[in-house]
């Protein structure tokens, strides 16, 4: 087995915390009655942001407290009830003590799962990875070098529908509450991607909504852009359609060829895929209508 | 006269608003208290942020709300007092209806001077450009041009002293409260800055701290660096040691030689100088210890 | 009349040059043939570059001498004909000592003209701004301040054509052989594109291929990008399909609303025209299919 | 064993080919003869590129050529010494088919071994690596998964000179032409250096020459940058000084602590050690003064 190679010192030793999210129609008060709500039971906050979207009249809130004075516990939904009631709130909390279970979904290209099981592995993301399902098996043996299990589910036209039943057997037996699509090279059907709202991230080898759809870096070359990019989203019913939670990009010249792109195009999904996944996993993200706000 | 060139219209056009600026030792309540000062006068909160510095036990607020239902009058200040009182506030409010007066002080490179009154006069800064000093002659058909008066006035070693009355005599008579230094080449006496506290924006043309001091893109260029920067920064006693704003940096190659530096630096500076005059004026920024807060 | 504000001291003095760009199929002997041809004639190369497109078979090449050692003149298109015709190349050579002659367009929006008539002025821009032409007269004043005429042309679909035959005398009258699109919010007839081959460069608001057409911040922000960008390219006959020569993004945030995209635009507009006029000025650019390379 | 998981597909199948390195005195006829001994031998050339120093009169040039039609053979040193005799030339020959032999030397912080054992198991770097040396066991399993030897060899002030020995004698072993400081926390001396000049690449984590020496991100924090960054360059006997090969920059604000900036950082040393290592495989580096040619 295993033995955890400890570069966690240097690592954030984050205080146990909560952490609330709330969207609601956007009106005179909340913060005060949040802040009161928080202040009465002895709550120290450790980061608060706010956001006001005017358009659409809608306030959105994060607040994060230290659990060692106000620890979460079966009263807070009670307590919490009244305001939420009063304000129209949508709301979610959560603490860091139960870390997120993720799975990953991959095909051939590994570099991205590479990069979250050492990332997960190192302590920099506070979540368990659950399960790797690859359609092929080039992911394998790294999953199996970070103990992770994994699972080989090949997937072919006539064979889908069977696959993503057993893929979702799995997710539910190992208790997945976050899948990544790391450069998984399949479209989920509306069903599966409707089990796991918002709770299915994958990163697109494009500065989207520029080439969306198939070979997007043979296109950018076609097209002679300069820059290049990669974008990680929400994964929802149209394809490369879903919330873009991170993007990112690179300088390329004439003299880049499409195998210079596909290679420094490896280098920016697996940054803005292990930002989303961070983000995500530190309750960093709300979405609304189909864009998201990353409150840092 | 200069008719306004009618550029406006893409501008913002922010509801005029008041803004408050909070500091103060951390404790839980305050977001509280204030959140419930601002509710019961009938305050639409726009915007809040806030920080707070863990090491330093340090707390740090900005409200922006608009003045259409709750107005800065003189009462403000009585209201506030005991909440300030009780959390041992050190705190600031300015409304976007008195524009910030600035003088620029400049030598002979002018692009930074062309930069910020074009986005002055354009209406992209809430400000009043009072006045522009040279310490050459450079910048006086620029500042003619956008109606904004022009005083030269030469600095040496034996005049300095002379020369900075003379300049404080003229700031007090229009009225300033923001100085920008652009591409000033001169340094400010110890007497000068106290004058004019966190009210100094000064832009330098490296990234510092690397390159502090003369001649910064030479020595770039001799240390063989692959990226250049700049930095814009309050004004404090020690040269280049102020509170930094704002910085960028640009890449470059082994094929630029240093006018090349220069040339690029140019546009690093109007960038990382006009984002800075824009938040000190928008009032984003809080100075603590020898770094800024800058709220977005 | 306007004093040129000196602030030629810090720019780039190169030593008077002629540039030579080439391309032709690629095969052996190309740079080994160019290369002996100017050694012979005693030319001091000050830059060479050249590309492959391997999969085009595309040669293109970038020479640029001094002229102290090898002028141009009327013999050496005599001289080097027996070499272009035995490698089939399209060529063209020019010197630094005759400035490019430019004619920027504009509508309402005046930054990118006042960034460019600032470069020129200064001496950045190694060209003559010939003309300025307006559908709107936003832009005279500062075309004036610059001693540069500005001509008003009204342009309403009844009246382009009358319009674009007035454009192209005035630009034939002042011997324009550059024309700058600097925000200019009229689409170009294809008989006006045909006559400027090349010689046409517009900005356009988005990271293209990412929201051609109208509207692109409003569209960016309805999208819920996280970083905007701007594009400059040559027009070609179909909009916004030109090929690229610059592009450069800016990162937004949840916070940022069309506002404020529009004013960030305003900075990587005004960057990413400002270069790819330099590198046409400076004969660094080829177009080849609908790409360009950019000979840095 | 490691079965090699199979991304190779997506990677770069270069031709096999061979480069050349050249320096020497800047005159004229230098291009002119190389490219005509290359043609005469039939050599297909794929990438050509020069560069002048011209404050230094110094000329510097790489060619890579198809070895289809031009193998190296060991008629080649005594074929081109007349042109090198004649221009005095400093020149370096090596072909793609030779992999360089690279040892990776690492502490506890595992994140850049992790990153390059993936890059060049996976064929994007054309190297071997022999042999891993740890001053700790952090990087043990991680070596030994990738099927490379790892040697844990204890360093303190008494034992070092020692150590190096151990170490000299391993990389002779192992044939090693490369070594890479993957956050390797020890300072060689200036003997074991010199066994290696310009052999060795370090990543160092800051941008250079802010916050040279120890505990960069803390100082950072503590002069309130907006940007962190870090620097890859060879090593030289003065401690971050040696000849800079790379540098990137990442933003970050005023909610960043110290762990978001190592965090953070960790990114930033993947990738400019990467890079570099990668232009060093790639023959692409010539070093001169304390300066680097990166060819691209």
């Amino acid at each position: 087995m295993l033995r955890r190679y400890t570069v966690a010192s240097c690592y954030n030793h984050m205080a146990q915390s909560a952490t609330l999210l709330i969207t609601c129609p956007d009106r005179t008060g909340i913060v005060a009655a949040v802040s009161e709500f928080l202040y009465r039971r002895g709550a120290n906050i450790l980061h608060a942001d706010q956001h006001q979207d005017a358009a659409l009249g809608l306030f959105l809130m994060r607040v994060e407290w230290d659990v060692a004075t106000f620890a979460l516990d079966t009263h807070f939904g009670v307590d919490f009830t009244p305001i939420a009631d009063r304000f129209q709130m949508r709301w979610k909390v959560s603490q860091s003590a139960t870390p997120v279970r993720m799975a990953i979904f991959v095909s051939r290209y590994t570099h991205c799962l590479a990069d979250l099981l050492y990332r997960a592995h190192s302590g920099e993301l506070n979540c368990a990875v659950a399960l790797v399902i690859g359609n092929a098996t080039d992911g394998e043996q790294l999953a199996r070098f970070y103990d992770v299990p994994f699972q080989h589910i090949a997937v072919s036209a006539g064979t889908k529908a069977a696959a993503e039943r057993q893929q979702l057997a799995l997710l539910q037996q190992h208790r997945v509450d976050l899948i990544i699509l790391a450069r998984y090279m399949q479209v989920l059907s509306p069903t599966f991607v409707a089990q796991y709202p918002q709770q299915i991230i994958n990163v697109h080898h494009s500065f989207l909504p520029a080439f969306s759809g198939a070979r997007p870096y043979q296109r950018a070359y076609e097209r002679g852009v300069k820059l290049i990019g990669a974008t990680s989203h929400y994964v929802s019913d149209e394809l490369d359609e879903g919330p873009i939670i991170e993007q990112d990009v690179a300088r390329i010249t004439h003299r880049s060829g499409v195998d210079d792109l596909v290679r420094q195009g490896r280098d920016l999904e697996k940054l803005v895929l292990a930002r989303a996944v961070r983000w995500h996993i530190e309750q960093r993200i709300v979405v609304y209508g189909n864009k998201t706000v990353v409150f840092d």
